[in-house]
């Protein structure tokens, strides 16, 4: 009856338990407290992260299991939102969102590179810097516009799909700057990759929906196992997931993919269940983006101040560069989109280990670019809240609560 | 906006959403498979991980992130369990469990024992192979009454309540057996260990229900997060299920016992939530105990035999031992009690670690434990599903399905 890796006398003893209560009962107290603050809970589960991680009371270090509950926190959330959103309407915004991408990649990335170049950082470990500054972590933004209800607002849609554009170029930009940190640029490569990148994403956005009303039609009442339908779903959201990884792109775009497909299909009961799966794991996610910040790095000054210089480049690189993009749909919209593109995440975690395998990038950047990430993603959410508390930006949006709570 | 374990170009890519893919994915399909063949699901998402395992298609090998989930699942589904249960009525029943559990712990043993003494196995591994046939693996046996709507059954309680005494006992059998073999017996430990554990399961299953209807009447409507109730039981179950571990008993346990504690106090929607979390995560407990099967060392044709009689050992002692404990109740009963303990999954890996870690035992006994194990696991579902045909035993007992699927 006893687990092998829950016997506090067992050979490997991980103590499972007690990671996932100090994880899951940190991030949800905080974000509690701070909701009664009247701050944003998100921003009090990063801080649950920072709070039980290395740099204060050092209870969790990240690790693989703090690694993997984080990753499937994010699958889930994503999986969740492409639920909760509706594809054609997704398209519509089809051509604001590759320009949001573009600039939004383009922008921050030179941004970037030009400060580190400033101060007086190598070129190559400075380009480091610029790609650490490009892609989104759009979990953030997904988390407070759907706990707000807020998912079918013009800026949110343009947010979504301008994230999938973003991840694309970023991860391509990665590529070729670490081919050529290595020595060895194969552009053909990189091309064919990020072709099947975008062929995939077209056929499963354009045909995912009407494959799977199809499938979930035929299927019904067919399982013999209980929850079939559920069952189906997860097999759909792992198998879109490991897809985009196989192809190149990041495992949160299959997710968010497969969540589009099966909004329609999927009963009720499918979104219930995964609702409780959600629920459960994107404290981890949250509190994991907390877990990675190191202080002690900070004690040399202009590392400090190179920290400090760089946060106000990241956020303000992402609203200019997005909200250029955004700016056919007016300067609400065009605020918000800039907004909701500011958190870094993942992205630059990648970035940086990438960078430090290789030996551009030295430990004291390696911690800028987290503090970065950090303070990126904690200051998304109150600024969210400002932009978007007007309400509606256009009368025809459908501004229905999308996640009920 | 990518993760960096899912990146194929990451410094540590493992592939997440291809591991969650294939466990998940082949445990769904098998069980479907054998549902429509008739058989038990259960077995079929077991045979999934020796079909994905190192043994046949090596796919997954059996690594930190398959023990996670496996952990996770059971944990979840003793939760669920104890979400279904009357606590009042699992009392009734504590003389008859305590007589189950001795004699499901001492029969097995001396059989295990003996059997391997007979083989001709040094005295000290031979207490190995006893002591790795004494815990029973509720959760396969939980797993099919839970589908079934059988939890309420008087053989059900009994089962449930004998697998907590079966648990201590097992532990505090293999706490002696570690410390005779490495010399150093510290029996006031062992004693004060039992001792507390004793109190702990006591005090949470006597005040536990009580405490948490206070609890959650207090708090109902004070949450600002959303799910707020969702989150109270969730920090309770990893807090009961790390206490466990933290007194020396197996975090399932407390897991068990959290949900005994809110069975009345949780809403409906804690109910829901909770289930799909169990529906995906319980796949991988199962799917993990295949993957322990090593069949290279069943080449050596003595091994082979060994694992051959300790198979009908292992289920006969258990038959005998609990069946035994649980005649009061009758011959129906005491058979289905003997039956539903007759599975063992994760303490005997455990044992076996244990064992080979004090060079105790062999490499290819330890692949005759884990064989039982898992032919044990296999065989137990079709016996219980025989056992449980005739319906209820008594006309008082409470029939009603509590598993919605």
């Amino acid at each position: 009856m006893p687990l092998a890796f829950l016997l506090t006398n067992a050979p490997d003893s991980t103590n499972l338990a007690v990671a996932m209560l100090i994880i899951f009962g940190s991030a949800k107290l905080l974000e509690e407290l701070f909701e009664r603050l009247n701050l944003p809970g998100i921003v009090g589960e990063i801080l649950a992260g920072i709070l039980i991680g290395p740099s204060v009371l050092g209870w969790i270090t990240p690790n693989e299991f703090t690694t993997t509950m984080a990753g499937l926190g994010v699958m889930f959330l994503l999986f969740h939102v492409g639920l909760e959103v509706e594809a054609d309407e997704l398209m519509k915004v089809g051509g604001t969102a590759v320009a949001v991408g573009v600039l939004g990649v383009v922008v921050p990335f030179f941004a970037g590179w030009g400060l580190s170049l400033l101060w007086g950082k190598p070129n190559m470990e400075s380009v480091f810097v610029g790609v650490a500054l490009t892609a989104t972590s759009v979990g953030i933004t997904a988390s407070v516009l759907a706990a707000k209800g807020l998912l079918n607002q013009t800026a949110s849609k343009i947010i979504l799909a301008a994230a999938v554009v973003d991840d694309i170029l970023a991860l391509l930009l990665l590529g070729v700057v670490t081919s050529v940190a290595a020595g060895t640029v194969d552009i053909i490569e990189l091309a064919l990759t990020s072709l099947m990148a975008v062929i995939f994403i077209a056929l499963v956005a354009r045909w995912g929906r009407h494959a799977m009303g199809h499938v979930v039609r035929f299927l019904k009442g067919k399982f013999r196992v209980g929850e079939g339908e559920f069952s189906l779903a997860m097999v759909l959201l792992f198998g879109l997931a490991a897809l985009s990884v196989k192809i190149g792109v990041a495992a949160i775009i299959g997710a968010f993919l497969a969540g589009m497909a099966l909004a329609e299909a999927a009963p009720r009961r499918v979104h219930d269940l995964n609702h409780g799966v959600t629920e459960l794991l994107v404290p981890f996610f949250l509190a994991n983006i907390g877990l990675h910040l190191q202080l002690a790095v900070f004690r040399d000054s202009s590392t400090l101040w190179l920290g400090l210089a760089l946060i106000p480049v990241a956020i303000a690189s992402k609203i200019v560069g997005c909200g250029l993009g955004a700016s056919g749909h007016g300067r609400i919209v065009a605020l918000r989109v800039g907004l909701g593109m500011i958190p870094r995440g993942e992205f630059c975690m990648v970035v940086a280990q990438v960078g430090l395998g290789l030996n551009v990038l030295t430990t004291n950047t390696y911690g800028v670019i987290v503090l970065m990430a950090i303070v990126a993603a904690m200051m998304t959410p109150p600024l969210l809240k400002l932009a978007f508390r007007g309400g509606a930006e256009e009368i025809s949006s459908q501004n229905e609560p999308s996640m009920p709570s």
